[in-house]
């Protein structure tokens, strides 16, 4: 059997997709906009619809789950099934390859395979989940926790855009009851029948550029605690109020305090050798909360500022760094607020733990796929959490965890979550050709492979 | 002649309009919930119709200028014109005495007067001034700058809720063409006319209260410049890419490094013995601001912040303070922004220079009327800005300033800009008595006040 043959995945496909996906949920007039597809959205679902035709055209069989993750099939049925998986939801103003890029990886992957070969003795599957960013209704990888029954049901109220995720669930023509009860889409038998997971996304890092890589073979991903940090001050004149602590009560000034001081805890660690990232993405500025909550627009020029808030994400590849930093930066936090004056409320939005190690057999697979197809590769952790985690996180009846494989491929200098996001249509058919040679390796040696 | 007759001022009148004006422009159903009445606004003029009914009402004559300031006269005219100033506009969530409580007791104190006297020889002036809070439009004493032909132009291309400031004062039925033109409402006869001009105002902040006094004589008043700092980052994944300067271009964390080192700025300034406050009053939550620049949207928990800004309001007694403060900030802002690789854009919204000194012949008589009337003064400057500033910088045509004074009552707890500003009615009463007695001097003294 020619493997060189099979992995011939198509470049004019490829860029057929990202031609016909950044037709949807582009927000503006021109490129530089940036899409918008945010999760349960028309946007996401008409994109998804994309995928599936092109899939069922293909001869793939297509299925919703309970939420609306779409499962796309090779025809015939077996107990054993290869899992490939991403997303097509996008954060506001974010770029097309996000999520994107794996889509269509896997499924030209899985179509190059289906074509020469009608059976495998085992099921290729194609998962789009849904809503995997969390900049929409505040948490993440909501399709996938769903899936194994995984989400905090109250994300069910959080809204974006004024509509709850509840909403928009229901607007799609999917049922939220799932999560609200913790009830998974997926049953013990499916979850038992999954022998691998592979994820390809873009690195959203610069590494593979700086490195001239083709392929990053992903190690670890990092876990993230996400809080919002909520600061109460008082409202006095800007003229007449003498500065300092003694006479003001400044929200917004404790904020810099905090945010300065928790950047240099966070180099503190990280010069100690810690894997960590920390991000204060939103000050004040989220429509949602404020909508909920109208405080900041208390504030004005002339003005101490009563009240403000920020978010920050925390992420490391290890569990025990990602506990100790956050409860030091609650700490200091608390600390700042109250040498200020103000008052503090600090509320979790997500935590997920790390996935400290990924499947190392599937690595030294996709290791051995590289070599044959002549792509340069390197082995990394993955700063952004991925649903690949969430796979990751799940056991079998037998206490075994899925095992899970990612692959990245490079993105114009790293940028991603911005509408400059690219990655050239050639840079994903080599994922793709990894991808589907990785695929084709599983379905010939699934005896082997299911021993892991 | 009997002073303690004239200044009888009526307690039970000041009480009634407090309650009066508190339903013009009560935003919500609770009493926390503050005031607003914008700058040519529904509600602004609102509560100056009812000014000018209570007034012409007890024999005063009303006369609107071209922008819309009220001006309420005792009904002979004459070459003469002591004024008595403030506002009836409130920054949003505001409190009803910042403005309220001058007019209130400007009013009360001409009506005393003119109870008693059918003719002074000279006119005694209530000016309603327009629009005094920069909470609205951004820009600050407008009315009074219209009546001496000083507001930007471009202001009247400033929103407050979507509507630009040319609308709201053509929606008042007033002309935005003086402003436009820099055309004052005022003649040069009518500013060689005022002998005297005299506003009242809250404290807002609590030096009479922490000493006990009932009268604050105000020696100088702070100038102000205001800047909005807006800072460009980039968007980067907030998992992918590696903290420092190097990695990351975030707008917000830059604006944090920027507010503690301008904090640490203004306390060295403080220390050496300047007089300067400095406020960072809204980080990106302008309405409409947001409006016309929408950027602050693209920021998300999970993005790298591209776009942020902050306004800075900083003020001084003294204008070369506040020449040399202002030059520092920038040049720190700019090495903040160079240092963490995001770009910066600093726009000057107002510069007002300060009034270093009032004038202190008015000064003497007031503290005169004070000691005769039995009320505790302190002289203090005022950290906050008037409009009594503006009539300060004006003047006549003989290269004189208008001689103007300010009297300060307590406010509970120095809270000023807040739904929690107090002052009593009784407090309220102590100042316009202080008020009507250096009217009534003057207007007995003209000839030698004119001398001034």
């Amino acid at each position: 059997m020619n493997a060189s043959l099979i992995i011939e995945v198509s470049l004019t496909n490829i860029e057929q997709h990202i031609l016909e996906l950044s037709r949807i949920g582009n927000l503006g007039a021109r490129r530089e906009d940036g899409f918008l597809r945010a999760a349960w959205s028309y946007e996401e679902s008409s994109a998804m619809e994309y995928i599936r035709d092109v899939g069922t055209s293909g001869g793939l069989r297509a299925a919703y789950d309970g939420v609306g993750n779409l499962f796309l099939n090779t025809p015939d049925p077996a107990p054993i099934v290869i899992q490939v998986g991403s997303h097509l939801d996008t954060v506001p103003m974010g770029g097309l390859y996000d999520g994107g890029a794996g889509i269509i990886a896997g499924l030209e992957a899985i179509l190059a395979l289906h074509k020469f070969w009608s059976s495998f003795g085992c099921m290729l599957q194609l998962v789009v989940w849904r809503g995997e960013e969390s900049a929409t209704y505040g948490a993440v990888c909501k399709g996938s926790q769903a899936a194994f029954g995984l989400n905090d049901p109250r994300i069910l109220l959080r809204k974006f855009e004024g509509t709850t995720l509840e909403e928009a669930i229901l607007g799609q023509g999917f049922d939220p009851g799932y999560i609200a009860d913790r009830r998974p889409t997926l049953t013990q038998t499916q979850v038992d029948a999954i022998m691998a997971h592979i994820e390809l996304h873009i690195e959203q890092a610069n590494m593979l550029q700086a490195e001239k890589k083709d392929i990053g073979i992903v190690t670890s991903i990092r876990g993230a605690v996400r809080l919002r940090v909520v600061v109460t001050g008082e409202a006095a004149h800007s003229g007449g109020t003498p500065m300092g602590a003694k006479h003001r009560r400044d929200a917004n000034l404790a904020m810099a305090y905090m945010q300065v001081e928790l950047d240099r805890l966070a180099n503190q660690f990280i010069a100690g050798g810690a894997d960590l990232v920390q991000t204060a993405g939103v000050i004040n500025s989220d429509l949602d909360y404020n909508l909920h909550d109208p405080r900041v627009y208390e504030n004005a020029y002339t003005k101490v500022s009563p009240f403000g808030y920020f978010t920050l994400d925390i992420r490391s590849n290890q569990a025990a760094t990602l506990r100790e930093y956050v409860q030091e930066a609650r700490h200091l936090i608390e600390q700042q607020a109250s040498k200020l004056g103000v008052s503090v409320k600090i509320i979790e939005l997500n935590a997920l733990t790390p996935t400290e190690s990924l499947d190392s057999q599937l690595q030294d697979i996709l290791a051995e796929g590289c070599k044959e197809l002549g792509l340069s590769f390197v082995k990394m952790p993955s700063g952004a959490l991925h649903d690949a985690a969430i796979v990751a996180s799940r056991q079998k009846s037998d206490g075994s965890p899925i095992a899970v494989a990612m692959i990245f491929i490079p993105c114009k200098d790293g940028i991603s979550h911005n509408p400059k996001e690219y990655t050239s249509p050639h840079a994903v058919q080599k994922g793709a050709q990894a991808l589907a040679w990785v695929l084709y390796r599983l379905t010939s040696q699934k005896d082997r492979i299911t021993e892991l």
